[in-house]
């Protein structure tokens, strides 16, 4: 794609005008976006609000003004996202936790059933928290399969089902339908990671017949650097499973301060301490601004980006590692490269950033809400600069910083 | 004490400078700081700088510039708040999941001990995650015995003493040393909630020789609502306890991606997910705020301002349930009233912000580092006068709202 063709796409852009509402700094070219969102220019007050208007002029009666209902509001918005009702969706604690709370309480709730099953090279987190809740459950352990053996693997011992939608290296993107179909007829749950899905490409959990998903506000939601996580409870089984984190906001009646432990009905239940609402305030904010994005427009404009980032690798001879075909993608990009490492901080220095994933992956977030042709073009440009010159071989670009 | 007095007290009070650096509305007399701490004015630069300096300028790159060892960093400066190491203490999820995460590692541990042993009207929300955490290991059961009895009920069975070192209701405090002895002496670990301890009044854990403790930053710490929450372990177990929630950050080398997880040495296993950025800047900026005041003044003066308070309340003839004395106290002051729900309603009406604490107790926290004699006085004068008129007893304050 030439400028002349990336500034005609632009201008035909349906998404053109989301750029504006991010704060995106001169001179760099932010392909990082699904590791952390950009900050939207009105959180910048939604934060001021919710520091100097609530906590400082309302103090502690300001839970009683919206702050105590955020969760299962929040979680409402996403639900519009993923394709859950507005009742099967909460925000609160992390990503990790989440996951530690639906894999216990699946494996609690079935004891003929031990083992959770997951794809090997699934994020590292996922099959590290998994490990642990094996630890919390007699008997329960975690069996890691390829990718294409994963439905043949399911068996009268599969609990759960754990995959992320869209894998964080190569954005390879499973059929949720498909794999939720097959666990479900193997008499498994499935537990679906979002984390790089919502807010990019299009996800429906009701109409896959999902049982459980969770995922991450700070990518492309952009609910702020380490953003509160969500958990979805298909409504069928939002009775019948029961978190192991039973802090109190997780209670039928929190301000009972009544023994012993009793669930709230619904969603409610995965709640466990208090919100942090800095954090939900910034999160909300990024959700209202998602939420006002087709998301068709911004599937299209992400398998658009992709192609036309996709050709600059392919003419530059970068292995690609992410699927050609957009069905079955997220919305980021990954090349495999030898020198991947010291190949991403050379670009940093040129102001474009990406990241690298150990040991070879050099990965580019294509965030459709904001990230437009023109930026993508400069980009390969400078990519190609860099791989040309050798530029990527001076050897301050190897000191490895800690978050790489 | 006489308004005169009053004042006189506040005038030569060494803490009285604090009072300006926070944002206390006009019209308000706020008792109760030992729920949510007021926001420090140095906070408002601090989520300004983290959101827009931060997330918005320097945006994946502020990993690197600082976030990413916040965790350790903030963890360090509280552990001076409690006679901690600073490689003791780390900042991490809430203060259900740390205490989750200590209870099923001890218990986990050593196979040999299955109780964890607690007081009965322990605050319900430890009770509950207890709850949880013993049925994620096998045979392991949660024990609740008055006061009293506890030290009588450790076993060759009791893996852990649970307690709150400063009763939410009663502010009544254990003594630190001499449970943590007897549970040593035991065999018993003992896990401490300083919640409404830390930045109130002096805790040495290192002194006591404690072994596992956790807190809560949005009390005494003034950290924000929701804040992050902290956690201790004794160095002499760092090597021996791992976490159940195995979030990517607790692991030895989390951007090495590499299976199976593996802890990080020392307190840093704990950490779990990403860290929550926005929180953790406000809850920075309220622990620095706290390591300017002298603990032993801070301790003096709540102990003063609860005689004070104490006399109003006898005065009135109120039921007085928190220890007279102050060795055994932490810092609030709580009444017990039949119809304290509405009395309670009835003080905020006027500008007295304590809080109910069901059935029967109204609660006013005495937080030295902002709360002056005078306030306290004029609290006691509203107080007389809406308990002389019988204003609380309009049906109005008996509506109840969500938080009480």
């Amino acid at each position: 794609m030439t400028a002349d063709e990336a500034r005609a796409r632009d201008a035909a852009d349906p998404l053109r005008h989301f750029r504006e509402r991010f704060v995106l700094p001169e001179g760099v070219i932010y392909l990082d976006g699904n590791s952390l969102g950009p900050l939207p220019k009105a959180t910048i007050a939604a934060m001021a609000h919710v520091t100097q208007q609530q906590w400082g002029a309302r103090m502690v009666r300001a839970w009683n003004e919206g702050w105590m209902d955020s969760p299962q509001r929040i979680g409402g918005k996403i639900a519009r996202l993923i394709g859950a009702r507005p009742d099967e969706v909460i925000v609160t604690d992390s990503t990790s936790s989440n996951l530690f709370k639906l894999l216990v309480a699946a494996l609690q709730q079935n004891p003929a059933r031990r083992t959770i099953l997951t794809e090997a090279g699934n994020f590292p987190s996922d099959l590290y928290v998994a490990q642990g809740a094996a630890r919390c459950v007699a008997g329960a352990r975690l069996h890691s399969v390829p990718r294409g053996e994963l439905l043949g693997a399911l068996s009268n011992d599969t609990a759960v089902l754990l995959l992320t939608h869209v894998h964080y290296k190569t954005a390879q993107a499973f059929d949720l339908e498909l794999y939720s179909t097959c666990a479900r007829e193997a008499g498994a749950l499935t537990l679906w990671d979002l984390s790089h899905s919502t807010g990019a490409i299009p996800v429906n959990l009701g109409a896959a017949g999902a049982d459980l998903a969770v995922g991450c506000g700070y990518k492309y939601l952009n609910g702020g650097p380490g953003a509160p996580a969500y958990l979805y409870v298909n409504s069928k089984w939002q009775d019948i499973l029961t978190s192991p984190l039973n802090g109190w906001l997780g209670h039928a009646e929190p301000f009972a301060f009544a023994e012993p432990y009793r669930p709230a009905s619904g969603i409610s239940r995965w709640l466990n301490g208090t919100p942090p609402m800095l954090a939900m305030a910034a999160l909300e904010s990024g959700v209202d601004l998602a939420l006002e994005a087709d998301i068709v427009d911004l599937a299209q404009k992400s398998a658009a980006l992709f192609t036309c980032f996709a050709n600059i690798g392919a003419a530059l001879g970068l292995e690609c590692v992410s699927p050609l075909d957009a069905a079955s993608r997220g919305s980021h990009i990954s090349f495999r490269h030898a020198d991947a490492y010291p190949l991403s901080q050379a670009l940093i220095a040129r102001g474009v950033i990406g990241d690298f994933r150990a040991p070879d992956i050099i990965r580019f977030g294509l965030t459709p809400l904001y990230i437009g042709f023109q930026e993508v073009v400069r980009a390969g440009e400078i990519l190609r600069e860099i791989l040309t010159s050798g530029a990527w071989r001076d050897a301050r670009y190897s000191v490895r910083a800690a978050v790489t």
